[in-house]
């Protein structure tokens, strides 16, 4: 585990990014990791790349992230499911490196009481990851590859600090990606 | 499998209701079975047998089923959902006799091109198994044991064919369960 960035935001929370030499996640080390006596419920999710976008062959992805951000934010998502749904534990694994085709990048579990509590929770992780989690991914085609954001990570930024000229937008899309200007904006999210 | 009820109702759903002597759920091979290439994403759900309910500490539960009719409308619910998200591949199995605190008791895993299109199926073919899918849960408490059904079910079954009577309803807490007439309602769930 020496090269992975392990987060224990909280006793019962488990956050892992995975550097590129780990391999494959191993689902069930975090389906394991929820499993506790009190749980009638255990919600996972599983990101896993697909073979085409937008018509075009994906060969695989590329996850490059900022890790210690990428780690906190993490830990505060898992907080923030937490406060808003009663559930027992939360584990969240992302890789970074290369992700083939039909393979995990990310994966999310939440066990809880009742079923709607830790499926609740489980959408509300992956959904902040997409969408504040310093995170990039790099498409590979066939005949080229594109870093990309996700649509959600881009509408988030620009609700916080305006939109972002069209100049910039198209290069978040074509080569490029956002920094985030950690201590400048006291975790708040920058384009730059 | 020779014990195990075997429903593909579509090329792309396996439904499986486990008989007692089947052991722990492989969650790994439902899983596995909705992988696709052109999935990006996996949602996942697990009912587990939890230590306590309603303040009672449960030792264990049991399951009972009409299988055939059990198998048809989960093969239905896998139909449904299909017609009311684009999934790729559904999979549930449900256990059949005892289920230790902890382990799981039905499990169910969707996938899809996008998320929200996953975690939807998934969560609409677990909230069918609980309200209309002839599975009978029997409670075993340190001191005694109740047959229970699940209240979705209930107030399913009020709404299909009128209020329970207050003798009856109370009965089904108790120690009876409420039979399926299948010949008789063409499908519809009846109390007799």
């Amino acid at each position: 585990m020496a090269e992975e960035e392990k987060v224990q935001a909280e006793e019962k929370d488990l956050i892992e990014i995975l550097e590129p030499s780990s391999g494959p996640i191993d689902l069930a080390r975090y389906v394991d990791y929820v499993r506790d006596p009190a749980a009638g419920a255990i919600a996972t999710f599983e990101g896993t790349t697909r073979d085409t976008f937008e018509g075009k062959r994906v060969v695989e992805l590329r996850y490059e992230a900022y890790v210690p951000m990428a780690a906190r934010r993490l830990a505060a998502v898992c907080a923030e499911a937490r406060a808003a749904w009663p559930v027992l534990r939360v584990a969240v694994a992302h890789r970074l490196g290369t992700v083939g085709v039909g393979e995990a990048s990310v994966f999310v579990a939440a066990s809880a009481v009742h079923r709607a509590e830790a499926m609740e929770a489980c959408r509300y992780v992956i959904d902040e990851v997409k969408a504040s989690v310093p995170i990039w991914k790099k498409e590979v085609y066939e005949n080229g590859e594109v870093w990309k954001e996700n649509r959600e990570f881009l509408e988030r930024r620009e609700a916080a600090v305006g939109p972002v000229p069209e100049r910039k937008k198209a290069a978040c899309c074509c080569g490029s990606k956002v920094r985030v200007d950690e201590a400048a904006t006291d975790g708040k999210i920058s384009a730059v």
